[in-house]
């Protein structure tokens, strides 16, 4: 196999100047360039891409760190994340963490070794031990489905907050006053609280009764966490005529729970879910849910690295991407019913 | 930083000596070793791992070339993958192919370049002009999901001819007679082809008629193509009384055809599909499906790949995982009804 030297030997010019070629092309004259170029493409002279990585401290590789690909929500960011990756030249190494700490330590650890430019971080906070850890790996960051407003790190997600707040107004302007909530964990600041928050804060705009004991349960986003707190709810409170999960997973468990009791859902219940997975169009009768645009939450989470590798650093530091409420099936309007 | 050769000065030995403490400690006398290992915790030395794989020509780096992680099925797969890939200390830089075989090539030829040590090949067949691009790529590679009859590739599947046959045998079981398949594509031996072919076994085995023109439909195993397959076989066919789908997607986008349409599933047509990924639980009603082991088929892959690297080469050649019929509620048993 053809060497730099062989290359070097062939055109007639230093090993550096065919490093320039490769790398920084517009330095290097014409006519060199030329002669470089024909003497790899006789030589079928490959450039090694962890030699180059050596070298140039670039290895055009990038890092994902997901809690878990075979969650769907997951699943349909990263490939917004590989496009990006794919479009902008770079491999991914990608890592899921299960949200568990020495998981995530390790992985970054070992990308750290492999020399990777940059990595992308996804949906948990940024904890300020993890603070301290992203700054000994010296590399950058990107923060995608979660945000820090500590420190200053970029990151894309939508408005959480506002999300909630939608979310209840749409089943308050449908008609429905008995609302409850399927929230996420109370540890989760990001989807989780905010959320909730935002939902409370519809509810005290329209002056409605809100008894959070009896109208909020918690899972965490799962099938069968949505499940299990809609039996806790319709046991404390059966008198609900909607609840806003804050998953379409939670919202599908608490369909099924609803459908195993008889409760006809829109009919009795209005579900309203939260993320627009694909499997909110596949299920029966098809999920209403506030729609997050989650490819490009992770197609823009890479650009946005790039756009930091590039030295430009990135064009805002926290991007929020809009949601907006998808109405299919299982969310009734009840104006006009008397109750 | 400290260097090799900070470590080298340190202990008293050559640069050699702690290259082979670092990768066959056993070559080393006790004292020498000792001496090394007390200078590299001494000067908190870091293995250069790029510069490692220059030299030991491995990368503890794997390739995964899937189709499209945002589908169910392989992102199922993709997380069995990766923590076998944990398991045995190894990195993974993954590319979805989309099924493009230009996209695919740019992906190994990256790859290469990043001197990964092998690569799990995802899905679908070894066509001859792959299999020339394998061999010049002269790495490691292992079958998910698909498999070769003509090359000695070492793969991990189920025997998707025989899950057709048993899933046509578990309608004939439950009193079924009028039974169509909604197919893979034409082009897709593995599980296109296979399932169809077993699944018209055992209507001759059994004997009972069926006219492949009115029975088969074929979509290219999503939700989409499953509404429109169930479409056209009901408008040729609509006293059939049961349906056997090649993937849970397209086993769903039938029910909700029918569920547009009127039909009741399962009590006027039975529904089966196949691969029981998560959706197949959350849907409603519950699907009765063909179950395959996704996530170990995906561990599995790599698990064979890592005894490749070991140089022992695959415990089996063709490895065949089982299959089994979970029963939820889409497929009604119509014994001793009357038709």
């Amino acid at each position: 196999m053809a060497t730099i030297k062989d290359v070097a030997k062939l055109a007639g010019v230093s090993i550096s100047t065919i490093s320039r070629v490769l790398n920084a092309p517009d330095k290097v004259s014409k006519d060199k360039r030329e002669r470089v170029l024909r003497a790899i493409e006789q030589l079928k002279y490959h450039p090694n891409a962890l030699a180059r990585g050596l070298i140039h401290k670039k290895t055009k590789t990038l890092g994902i760190l997901i809690p878990d690909i075979s969650n769907y929500y997951y699943a349909e960011m990263f490939r917004g994340m590989e496009d990006a990756a794919q479009e902008f030249g770079h491999n991914i190494i990608i890592c899921n963490t299960d949200k568990d700490k020495q998981r995530m330590i390790s992985a970054l650890r070992s990308m750290k070794e492999k020399q990777i430019d940059g990595f992308v971080f996804t949906s948990e906070p940024v904890y300020p031990d993890y603070y301290d850890i992203f700054n000994q790996l010296g590399l950058p960051v990107v923060l995608a489905s979660t945000q820090s407003l500590e420190y200053a790190i970029p990151s894309v997600k939508i408005d959480d907050e506002q999300a909630g707040f939608d979310a209840a107004q749409y089943l308050i302007d449908c008609g429905h006053r008995r609302i409850a909530m399927i929230s996420g964990p109370h540890l989760d600041p990001i989807a989780g609280m905010s959320r909730l928050q935002g939902f409370m804060r519809a509810m005290r705009t329209n002056e409605l009764d809100f008894d959070s004991a009896r109208c909020v349960e918690f899972g965490n986003y799962r099938y069968d966490d949505g499940y299990a707190a809609m039996e806790r709810l319709w046991d404390k409170n059966p008198e609900l005529t909607a609840v806003f999960a804050a998953s379409d997973e939670m919202a599908l468990g608490a369909i099924y729970f609803l459908y195993r009791s008889g409760v006809r859902v829109p009919d009795e219940v209005s579900i309203l879910g939260m993320d627009n997975t694909r499997i909110a169009c596949m299920s029966l009768p098809r999920l209403t849910t506030v729609a997050q645009p989650i490819y490009e939450i992770g197609y823009k989470a890479v650009r946005t690295l790039q756009e930091v590798l590039d030295g430009a650093g990135p064009a805002t530091l926290r991007t929020y991407l809009s949601h907006q409420i998808v109405a299919r099936d299982t969310v009734k309007n009840v104006n006009g019913e008397i109750f």
